[in-house]
């Protein structure tokens, strides 16, 4: 995929609840500095805590790509957005979308693509002929978070160890597997959207060579205790090449997400089978740490389960919302 | 996927080499019934052993589909066999492709079967929307082939298992999760093409709810210690919630299927991770049998290396080429 140019506007269509806005919401709290406005239609209930400005005022103020990081009931794209994006268009940006439509599938927002040589990027769908994975040693660190299940706090952990280890002055690419993870980075691949032959070798490209002291801090998906997504996990793991791992979790969740059938894995069971697996393609893979998601429990609850952890794993753990990651940067060699 | 009606007329084109034909020879070794004839054009090298019909004696045969179960250099369909199909359309059959390119993609193929109200098949691309795998038990009684490597065997072993079963009156169907298979099978997903997160809500829709005492005799595809695949190998296990599984080996291969650098796994490590991950979503997985391809050894040799497998594991062992399967059979509860 080629990057996203930044600065952003936050286009917010007219999305019915907050939860709607969740992909541009991750946008705002990770890179605001980018977020340069919002644009709201007659009916947004959403809002991101930006400035309302018309798609002029954001070119003015130097946007270069209006962002639909928004869900849509449906997953459509309603009629009445059309002229909006053209707008843009027209007005020199690109436009890049989360939905799962194409925006090149919209003769209208193609024509108006061409005729202003403007790109479009599609964040849920790869763009181009991905290989298969080769499993062959590549150069450069990799820290790989990992998770009892879906939705622990996998791209929040990552983003977060991204930033501490880059104000350590270390060299750390966040690489994004997931469409909120790619506006935030201007680039990745969206793994579960791929044909399943090419799991492993998307991340492969995701992660390609590089200097022998800098990491790429790579985003998980799924959990391979997850019976719909474990495949995903598996070719990820495989693909990522893991030197670090860290475990993420959400200890007051009663079922795996989806599944009410379908209990979590103890997490001593779920570490072993992540560490038995990445070592198929990097013998040296070892757990670095755990990444817990205690806002579910009070600070003080909370605190004592990372203590609890620590005790029990003898890995640095912690919230990384409340806490930060520099214990788990700290165990890093 | 509608079913496929047989019989099939074996298309072959000009196909440069009998290893391009691969696919049709494993239809016409399992389904001779089924094959009336073959058809090829000027310079064609393969050979079925069928009778050579014309498109006008395959249907005066019987033939209800061509089929194209062939791969031509580079993938793509030649012109020169598009006004073939289109005359196998119009003189009333339908076809069915093993093709990368998708035969309704080719505007002339399209026309001839809209016309004559024919049906393609592109049996390496899922047809419709497939739902993300749920975990749910499932009635009736499942049994997967899992592999060291790929192409060890796994679909010989389930077609073979199969086969061993419907002559005892057993109810069983193979499922196919691959090209050959699903021509074999006359349906089938291929569960390599399919979207990563939705490989094992495929193998839930292959395998659906039947009777208690009905067997799906599952293909597998790739396996769990391959870098490449082992993310399809993990969701088809997943999907699967196999009760028995078949252990597929061949034991004189140096390396992973196209990777020199990745050893085979040790045969119970293999076993063991299969049956560890196999247990998310059916606790009751057990092994009943290992299937070996000894083809790379004397029968004399053949023979001691399964004798030492059954002592080893502790479970029964065939080359099921030259043995067939019915001590696993024996072996299922």
């Amino acid at each position: 995929m080629t990057e996203m140019h930044s600065p952003y506007l936050m286009f917010l269509g007219d999305v019915q609840d907050q939860l709607g806005a969740k992909t541009a919401q991750g946008i705002v709290d990770w890179r605001p500095e980018w977020c340069i406005g919002q644009l709201k239609l007659e009916g947004c209930v959403a809002d991101l805590g930006l400035q309302n400005v018309s798609i002029e005022e954001a070119v003015a103020a130097g946007a270069k790509t209006m962002i639909i990081g928004i869900v849509n009931s449906g997953g459509f794209l309603p009629d009445h957005w059309i002229s909006v994006i053209v707008d843009a268009l027209d007005a020199g940006m690109d436009i890049a979308s989360g939905l799962h439509i194409r925006l090149g599938d919209l003769p209208e927002i193609k024509e108006a693509a061409t005729r202003n040589n403007a790109s479009l990027f599609d964040v849920r769908h790869p763009t181009h002929a991905i290989a298969t994975g080769k499993g062959n040693k590549r150069s450069g660190k990799r820290l790989l978070a990992v998770g009892t299940d879906c939705s622990v706090g996998k791209m929040y952990t990552t983003l977060a160890i991204e930033k501490e280890m880059r104000s350590r002055g270390m060299k750390a690419d966040f690489r994004a597997t997931g469409q909120t993870g790619i506006f935030i980075a201007k680039s990745g691949i969206s793994i579960d959207a791929v044909v399943a032959d090419f799991i492993s070798g998307a991340v492969e490209e995701l992660s390609p060579e590089n200097d022998p002291d800098h990491w790429d801090i790579i985003e998980g998906q799924g959990s391979l205790f997850h019976p719909s997504f474990a495949g995903v996990s598996l070719g990820l793991l495989h693909g990522a090449q893991a030197d670090a791992l860290v475990l993420c979790h959400e200890p007051t969740r009663g079922h795996m997400r989806g599944l009410p059938h379908q209990p979590l894995p103890d997490l001593q069971e779920c570490m072993d089978l992540n560490l038995t697996t990445a070592k198929l393609t990097n013998p040296a893979a070892e757990f670095v740490g755990l990444s817990v998601n205690t806002s579910g429990l009070t600070d003080e609850d909370g605190a004592a389960y990372l203590k609890k952890l620590e005790d029990e794993f003898n890995l640095p753990c912690t919230d990384p919302f409340r806490n930060g990651t520099a214990n788990i940067v700290d165990n890093l060699s």
